[in-house]
């Protein structure tokens, strides 16, 4: 892949620079430069060069971005033309928000399922997406080729079900239980810690 | 305050090295070493010495730090002995998740109130915490000396609590609103874009 270098605040404004190169009639913006993206967003021109170059190589002199094949390419980085498929396992309440969250797309991502061990939760469909027993958990991401795992369950259960993540096909793991987990090599790992991020907030506001 | 230097990294281990130093029998660990903390947590001793002197100095040559006082400067540093609290404003399914949330209070934080205009959500208490109505906002944090503020309503909704919350005494916004927030000189904002966050994921993925 020729992603390496995106940055996540780089990949936080490719769906904005998208948006609007699609709202622009192509048959008289056949080339964009960055001067006139940046201008119309109120973006620094310095960051659209640097962002668009990340995923785009450079404009030509002159000319900019051949408008057509820039918008192809941030479709292709943004992953819209093949979405990947998530699946969350542990429907409390935080699982159950990020089941329902709606901002997953403009990524090309989509949370398809959610598995619980509690047979109360499952089935339950109070925003028109059901959740599914967990003993389906493994059968499912296989039949599906789910390749995002995301884990809302207590600490003490979250290694297991990271195991049974990546024992079907799951290669990336989205952690939100208190824990540090265990990951075989080749599996991208990523720990998300609400408190921690609150707590860091609260420093930022201490020192001020 | 001292903390300027305390990175994110080190403010999540900090509550391991409260734990652990708790549960020694001060009687006979009057001092402890950098060497005997990253032993028994099975860390790094430079990290455990980097991330120590961030919060309480350099440990004393031989003797290390006297462990009551490295104790009480966690103590200080995660605000255990003087909780912070923070509202909520938006009660839908991420808001509830993380009223109900219990992690916290390991940073001295307080989720003390969520507040929504459906009066439909207020009053319900599934989870043992009522929602207040959103018109008793800023009479609840004047009264409360609330110092945080989290967003959880739509985008096209976010500004509006922002500023509600900077005008009765709130300094640091946490914004889960897809959206860019204006805030006032001297309030500390930190946004939260979990698409973004799965989005990274997916890309370092991709890149394995």
């Amino acid at each position: 892949m020729k992603q390496m270098n995106v940055m996540r605040a780089t990949l936080g404004r490719l769906p904005v620079y998208l948006e609007y190169l699609k709202s622009l009639d192509l048959s008289v913006n056949e080339n964009i430069s960055a001067t006139i993206i940046a201008k119309a967003l109120g973006l620094g021109e310095v960051q659209v060069r640097k962002d668009l170059s990340a995923v785009s190589g450079a404009g030509r002199p002159k000319l900019g971005y051949k408008t057509k094949a820039l918008i192809k390419r941030l479709e292709d980085v943004l992953g819209r033309k093949k979405v990947t498929k998530a699946v969350i396992v542990g429907a409390g309440k935080l699982g159950k928000a990020l089941y329902a969250y709606g901002g997953f797309g403009n990524y090309g991502l989509e949370v398809a399922a959610a598995f619980d061990s509690n047979s109360e939760i499952t089935g339950a469909a109070d925003f028109g997406k059901e959740v599914l027993p967990l003993s389906k958990l493994e059968e499912y991401c296989i039949e599906n080729g789910v390749k995002i795992g995301i884990i809302t369950v207590p600490a003490h259960a979250a290694q297991d079900i990271c195991n049974r993540m990546t024992s079907c096909g799951i290669t990336a793991i989205w952690n939100f239980a208190p824990c540090q987990l265990c990951v075989p090599e080749g599996i991208t790992l990523q720990n998300e810690n609400l408190a921690l991020s609150l707590a860091h907030l609260k420093l930022q506001m201490d020192c001020q």
